[in-house]
């Protein structure tokens, strides 16, 4: 009794010694020199160009998620870096390991909020009261709404109206982006504070718009920060901080361990 | 005796409430909507903006890095996505790993060579001598000189002449892409064989002609790469291969255990 | 209004120029040849040193999920050493990323529901009729109960009596490993088929026995992977088998692809 | 033309309904209960069981690398659990990322340093003059001699001398460390300052006695080093510091940054 095989079988591409084709487009005539790695992204996952309008859209919320300063992600990439300069691959994974649910993760949040709420954009619904359920449902269980509320950015996330004026620019400025902010409306109105929609919020919003589905969203800001990860690491070769922040931190760790045992004698 | 202090500094960027600057531009009037992806890891990698011409090229080498089909690496992301598919991070990150001495990597080794064979592409040197020297140095040590010779694309690598034809057109047809190809050229002189400019060969010439030290070139093909896994992942959601490719590989393995076992009897 | 800030401690260790002292024992007189390498992770995760019944269960559990034979896990490793054999660090960790909510996580599962079930082992409760409500819990919601069940090893897991039998000479077969036997029995009349505790959940029982909270479990497999891991890297050294999987997935997506291809023509 | 096919095979282990086979051995009888988790290391990494001798000596080595308090590896680790506490696997694998060849690297460096001056521990060969010439030459070309001096650990690093005795009572106290000990005497005469023979030189030295290539020996750091942060981990999900950390940095580099351009203006 053998168990049967099933064919490998891929879209991603394939080569001969004179061609190379990825994701059924010659390299060398249909992509080297006419995309930009944004426009090369968007192929990658969904297998066709974008149009002029989704290719701004996408590239300005690719460009949103690529840095993001000094983040808890820019200093593991840091730290691994100080221990294996020859090979900052290593780096930027580590940096990558840490987007997940509390932070970048956030984006396929909101996403999967719209997308679970009306998965059918074209739906005949009352949004207002699709919004109002929503929110109802999220607070009863005590849980936190994704993409709604900053800790810094207050009393709106500047990113926010930014990218919905590039969505409106571009026709995605639909009925999932009308949905987020009434989502945010009513959250403030039921948790009686500022709950903004953020950057990861708006861009939950217009992925949705553009047919993304949430579970692929979070792709969107791996390989974005994975861009800001080599930002780190290439100022990092050359104006380091990751050992002054290794050595404060161990110093301070080792004063008051002793600290501790001088006090117990 | 405490250990003085350094402060910290980076280039980064920083945020307030109503404010975020990324790499000393605000992000909202200078970054989304104006930059695609590739002009934006270029500021992340030199803190300043591309001119269109550096747009043009720094965009085609990045793409050119993106996808390779059915790598080991793909591989690996795949393999790591079937055991942990809440975090896809995970999968990228593994996948990444892989991009080390034997693969992506060499980007960085050509680039090295041109680099340390000629400090200063404006010097007085002559660069057929140059050539000559340097492929001398590596074969009487029996290295393996990077960017030039493939398994497959014989006898020239179709990426490499759209390369340098962008190269040409955007102004960075100079000296290192010269000495590449008379690099290329003396290699097959002196080894007998034929040995083309392969894509990392052509993109460690074009980088040091746009002038990228070697010991960051490696950062473009692990950023770039990065959204090819990204691609991986998402056919790997609805088409998956890993676990037929597992599956074939273990029980390969176990039936040759046991028939092991039994000849030993 | 500054941030206040907190001290920064660590009960890990610290040092001075003659001692060295970790988890707060000195490692020349009370770890180096005095622990194995099992009783130290006993130290790391409890801060203290297991007794020799601890020992010998805790170390059971350890080498229990070192090595499963060729795993995903396993093939993501080989893979990403193939690509970068000068760092193993990278090779190892692409291997544990893949150690997910599918394949090791699932002991912190079985552990977390045993826990969840019984927060206080002590407490008078009818253990037939906890099993009774917990494996209705998630029939009802259509859950896979973790912990029971395996695709190969039926109709028991052999791994479960012999850890099971450790337990008891260890006195660590208590009320959570009765639960689990109660839960998969109850299972087995409710699913009406073959579900036996396998090796997972088995361990998930003892290390509730043993006082681990489910938020840890997860780690015991962690570094226990991490050891198997490093086998499969140095016979990979020595005996390569990840080109020859490369090449036959390879192979078969490209000749599937043009075959698609010639079809469409 | 079809590329001839290599069979697969592993020695890792297999498995049938009934049965579990790990390195040729049955691991209920043989292993679980049988081993502790450095004898199953040794077991996965040369195919055989230690004698009593080895154990002892494996182990000592293995509990050596597991922890080393607040390193980088131990803050990336730390940093990217903040990010993703759902998947602590994750948080292991950023802080083995940075053992590469500034850290826990160093290992293989001393082991590849003896063996390679002395690839026959049996050879007719004055030690003496081999430890002058093998300086000598590092002297000679500038570089660092691995496995010896130490930046706290001043004038002897504490782990040496009780790792020596250990391989004095196991057998392990031969030519290679013989050879370590005039190495380090040596170098403090030709570079006329303390370098005392350090935990890694140690290590390097006893796994060469032991018969462990120098290519091996990383890994047993990696999988030491991997119980180590599963530590850090699980104290960090207790008595977080990478918030504090990170915020601290932050701030310090956003004040920086906003001091310098208020400078500018």
């Amino acid at each position: 009794m053998t168990r049967p095989t099933q064919p490998i079988r891929t879209t991603m591409g394939w080569s001969k010694p004179d061609k190379i084709v990825v994701k059924g487009r010659d390299i060398t005539t249909d992509i080297i020199g006419k995309l930009n790695l944004g426009d090369m992204a968007f192929l990658e996952m969904t297998s066709r160009l974008p149009n002029s309008q989704e290719s701004i859209m996408f590239n300005a919320v690719a460009v949103t998620l690529v840095e993001h300063g000094i983040t808890p992600s820019a200093l593991a990439a840091r730290m691994t870096y100080m221990g294996a300069p020859e090979g900052i691959q290593g780096a930027v994974a580590a940096g990558l390991l840490g987007l997940g649910s509390v932070f970048v993760g956030t984006t396929e949040g909101s996403a999967r909020l719209l997308q679970e709420a009306l998965p059918d954009p074209k739906a005949n619904v009352d949004l207002k009261e699709l919004a109002k359920t929503t929110v109802a449902a999220y607070h009863q269980r005590g849980g936190i709404i994704p993409g709604i509320g900053h800790p810094v950015h207050k009393p709106i996330d500047p990113r926010t109206p930014r990218l919905f004026q590039i969505a409106k620019e571009t026709g995605f400025h639909g009925r999932y982006v009308e949905l987020m902010q009434l989502v945010a409306q009513e959250a403030e109105r039921v948790y009686g504070k500022q709950l903004p929609i953020n950057a990861t919020g708006a861009i939950g919003a217009v992925c949705s718009e553009m047919g993304f589905s949430w579970k692929v969203c979070r792709g969107i800001g791996v390989f974005a920060r994975a861009v800001g990860l080599v930002g780190h690491i290439v100022e990092e070769m050359n104006n380091p901080i990751s050992r002054e922040v290794w050595f404060r931190t161990e110093d301070e760790a080792t004063a008051n361990a002793l600290a501790d045992l001088a006090k117990q004698k």
